[in-house]
């Protein structure tokens, strides 16, 4: 093409997940919360006045900064930005710390918009397979890098590795750390404090999954100031529109509702997880809002999900390797997981 | 900074305009729109059901796009893109078509966010001077590079180049041109025709202007659909929140609105100029929702922007060359425009 950029020839346009329209079809697929975010977000939207929309919004977003503080306890708002969704941070970590051709690394499998943002800024994403139990290699420490990407827990595997090798990391890395922990909430541990313990360390969080706020846009990251700084620079100067900003400070504020959510998941998650593994399914144990459930029988994954789709219940299948047998089952509600189980087991002959 | 990029060392962080809080304050420094958006937008975004907070946004703006189709006679959604305000796409534009090392084009002066961008993607902007009827020299013709940004009406002048001008640039410019149209929408032409007859136009639109949606961050980019497909490969999968989608389809249902307040603004612009120039002010005749009041008299520009400053009036003065003498002043109310003159005509003692 006449006027595009050559590293964008390979570059496929986004292929957006299925959303669809039929409000009768179990949506287990892209990790969204089964419960409605918290009233006081709606209540918040809601009284926006006209001003509002009309006039340009703060473009610091100090007053959900000032939450985050609050509800986090960081020494203060000069060590959190807000983003247009995590993803936007995740881009702008890029823009902010790595040169077009400087290295960068990230475990296989894992969240794979990595690789696309990688190929989007024309950088080197290399990539080391995770080991039989889903834990970091040892040739992983040893890499030089810009920055390393580093999902906890990571996706779609669930699995989380132990806060000690996160440290490891962050000591041995000669670049940034960015320890996305979009599914933390639905975890038993976190690692907000590292910030303050390493230079390098960046957290992100995002407010889709554990707040239920998908459609809103909404994350965070968390940092010493003068990586925060960094990011300030080459971030849009209004990135977040007024009901977002409004949206994610209502959400922290009502924070315990959050928290209350995050624990159905997890008991949900508890039980669909046993009746799986009962069923013969390869299920590692999650800390996330999902599943990676593997199966080596008949029919194999790929059958299995479009069987499910048949029946209206929608999972995700990665044809890609090492993943080529699971599926990725978002936890829905506990009857959602019952109908998912009922056709599982249809499907399987058990 | 041992962890930032050599080429942000002498980036400064984003400032952001004044946004005062006292309601008192005239505020005619942003270029915001003095009247509410349509009362179909607030309803729109009240609307929107716990679904749209939990769930993704649509990454593709369908229905949006759906409309800005029907509104704008374009040949199909393949043609247009939305964005998280017209600066997204601004952003995108270079990350599209550009290299880092590349040449980009603009006339000066116009809309600094140009210059920030060139330096964040790290490519060379080419600035020419416009002469001075702020009409662009036979030189900005024969210039190359890999994308011209082109102001119509520009900023901060108000002043639009013909549009054979426009047709004889892309003709002759051997790369992209984006023709930002922020202020079009107070114009009496426009070139939204242009990316049928050219294969390198892209026409970008904001809805914070006319619309009154500086908020709700909305912008459009129409262009022919191999240049859209190339936005999509680099823009963030769920650019748009759910509440930005509604409020954009609905702001285009009521287009006569918009028009209607349009209109307001214009006849407003009409006397506040004619006023300022019986004070002696030097002011180009504008097709946007601001004047560009050049004054060589006592007290200086600057002293008289602070002048109106400490009376509760707000305008923009930018200490920038061939702009040092010269204040720009938002159309506000007729109220509002009123007062401001008032001001004025003390400060030069008139």
């Amino acid at each position: 093409m006449k006027y595009g950029r050559k590293i964008l020839e390979t570059v496929e346009g986004y292929t957006p997940g299925e959303q669809p329209s039929d409000p009768d079809v179990i949506k287990l697929n892209t990790n969204e919360n089964p419960y409605p975010p918290s009233p006081r977000v709606i209540e918040a939207v809601r009284a926006l006045g006209v001003n509002a929309l009309r006039r340009y919004p703060d473009p610091l977003c100090a007053a959900f900064r000032a939450e985050c503080v609050r509800r986090y306890g960081l020494p203060g708002p000069e060590w959190v930005i807000a983003g247009n969704g995590m993803d936007e941070l995740l881009a702008l970590a890029l823009r902010a710390f790595v040169d077009p051709g400087d290295h960068v690394t990230a475990p296989y499998p894992t969240y794979s918009l990595y690789e696309v943002l990688c190929r989007l800024h024309d950088c080197v994403l290399d990539s080391v397979d995770l080991d039989a139990s889903f834990q970091l290699p040892e040739a992983f420490y040893s890499l030089p890098g810009r920055l390393c990407f580093l999902a906890r827990p990571n996706a779609p595997t669930g699995v989380s590795v132990p806060r000690a090798a996160v440290e490891r990391l962050c000591r041995k890395f000669p670049g940034i750390v960015v320890i996305d922990e979009a599914y933390v909430d639905f975890s038993d541990d976190h690692c907000l404090d590292f910030p303050e313990r390493f230079p390098n360390a960046i957290v992100m969080r995002t407010f889709s999954k554990s707040f239920s706020l998908a459609g809103m846009r909404v994350g965070i990251a968390v940092a010493r100031p003068e990586l925060i700084a960094e990011f300030v620079k080459v971030k849009d100067s209004y990135n977040m529109n007024a009901f977002s900003q409004a949206a994610g400070l209502a959400a922290l504020e009502d924070y315990d509702y959050m928290r209350e959510n995050a624990g159905r998941v997890r008991s949900t998650r508890t039980w669909l997880r046993n009746d799986l593994l009962a069923l013969g399914f390869d299920v590692p144990e999650s800390q996330s809002n999902f599943l990676l459930a593997r199966w080596n029988g008949t029919p194999d994954a790929r059958a299995l999900f479009q069987g499910l789709r048949d029946r209206g219940i929608l999972v995700r299948y990665f044809p890609h390797r090492l993943l080529e047998n699971a599926l990725r089952i978002t936890i829905g509600t506990d009857e959602e997981c019952a109908a998912l189980l009922l056709a599982v087991r249809a499907l399987v002959g058990a």
